[in-house]
């Protein structure tokens, strides 16, 4: 909102399940409306944003790492693919005679999977709806939704071609409906955070005591990892805030879940890491 | 209804899309509710029934004639087919972490194509539902209804058993909805079917000129097909009443959508026989 990138009119026009404006929501709460929006001049005295956030996958699993710092958010596409059937008869219709949308959406929902493997990138279908969709007919039409995101545009760009020329081949049609470029997060600021972390006096509970023998104040030792979700921090990197990110690991890789959780004591050296880049960037000697 | 197959308070309770139940609609046309439902004594009247239909499928295409005699009514199952996944963000889940139950439903659905392909029987998942639906969320549950049809029992149920090992490796359950047994239709009443059809002039414009020199009285000439499609013949069949069933060309195969279609000719074909075998029934000479 305070860059732009979300338009005063797009967020007070939002409705909630009853059909209630944010606008009419705000005013009722006793909320000025007046001044939403873009706000340059607040933007500018905005010198660096740093954003803590629970990991969503399981890089930090890996790494066997309480915390990590972000390189960028990754790019990010959405497609919509329409694949045409033949509406007939379940029970009088020979399987060899039938053009069947929801056999061609099984095509497509595998070799997306196995193209993102191949590609190294990710592939998601999550959401679909089937013509005519009863029980007794052949489906006459599907349409999915792709979902894809990677470290970089050309996975991402090889595998949608993958799917585009499959989509062709089973008479379909396959449309870009939305882009993320990839979004850098700014290179000095994310080095003078993993420099602050480097330094820090990570306690046994942190989990990071498998560490401490190994652990200098080299930042080459901390994690960098790239965000396959988008963030805040994206938002702020685009409308020039020199940003960073934290991640605190998430012990199943488990996000937008009800099961989405992080340990305790990666939470304190999540929260110490950025009391410790917050209090560095104000330029103290670094007590929290 | 008749038969009682169908229950007056079935029937009467049914809705249409503004509410209105069958029983308000039937009195507001002032029609009587009061005796509707079973009625052994009319059925013990009806002496012999005999259907005819357009063909549901191609059979008639491949035997390039314009009118078959159905054998019997398929058996007819329908299954629910439950499939877990687990929830997480699908930009920043790692392909090879997923349990997504969209792969695990493109898998069911493949299988239960290339099942009914080698048992040589017919299988449909033509209705599904996908948890949470959402474009950048891996499904967490899908659930899909199978429709399985076969000239007999045997078939459709090694297809059903090899589904139900698939659907158990991947963590999901199986629940049969329905069964409808195979319904034979009356042997004797066909063959008499056949013998009138054997015998009738078809006229050129029937599309059977190229049968018509080797064509003889023989009955066994007259082409026979099971009906994947449940019709009222079956309906009938069960409640004891000797029943026939012809049908006519299609000369798509399509059913169940605006495309389906028959040929004039062919239709003239399909009355003719009718006529023909219900004027053999009432005893007269064959003069339609």
């Amino acid at each position: 909102m305070l860059t732009g990138a979300m338009t005063a009119d797009r967020a007070l026009g939002l409705r909630d399940d009853t059909g209630l404006t944010m606008a009419d929501a705000l005013a009722s709460a006793g909320q000025d409306t007046e001044h939403f929006g873009a706000d340059p001049e607040a933007l500018a005295r905005v010198g660096s944003f740093i954003e803590l956030h629970v990991e969503q996958g399981r890089g930090l699993i890996d790494l066997d790492a309480p915390i990590a710092v972000a390189s960028d958010i990754w790019p990010h596409g959405r497609w919509r693919i329409d694949l045409p059937g033949e509406a007939n008869h379940a029970g009088s219709t020979r399987m060899q005679d039938r053009r069947d949308a929801m056999v061609s959406l099984a095509d497509l929902v595998l070799a997306a999977r196995d193209g993102a493997l191949r590609h190294h990138c990710v592939a998601t279908i999550g959401k679909i709806a089937i013509v005519p969709g009863g029980v007794n007919a052949i489906a006459s039409h599907a349409t999915a939704w792709l979902d894809s995101r990677g470290p970089h545009d050309l996975p991402v760009h090889a595998l949608v071609d993958e799917l585009q020329a499959l989509v062709e081949d089973l008479g379909g049609q396959m449309a870009q409906e939305s882009r993320t470029a990839p979004t850098p997060l700014d290179k000095a600021l994310s080095a003078r955070v993993r420099g602050v972390i480097a330094g820090l006096p990570l306690r046994p509970d942190h989990g990071a005591e498998r560490r401490n023998a190994e652990r200098t104040d080299d930042h080459e030792n901390v994690p960098v990892l790239g965000s396959g979700a988008g963030h805040d921090a994206g938002i702020l990197a685009s409308a020039g805030i020199p940003t960073a990110m934290l991640f605190v690991r998430n012990p199943t890789g488990i996000s937008h879940s009800p099961a989405e959780f992080a340990e305790r004591a990666d939470c304190h050296a999540g929260v110490e890491a950025l009391a410790a880049c917050l209090t560095d960037l104000a330029g103290s000697d670094g007590e929290a």
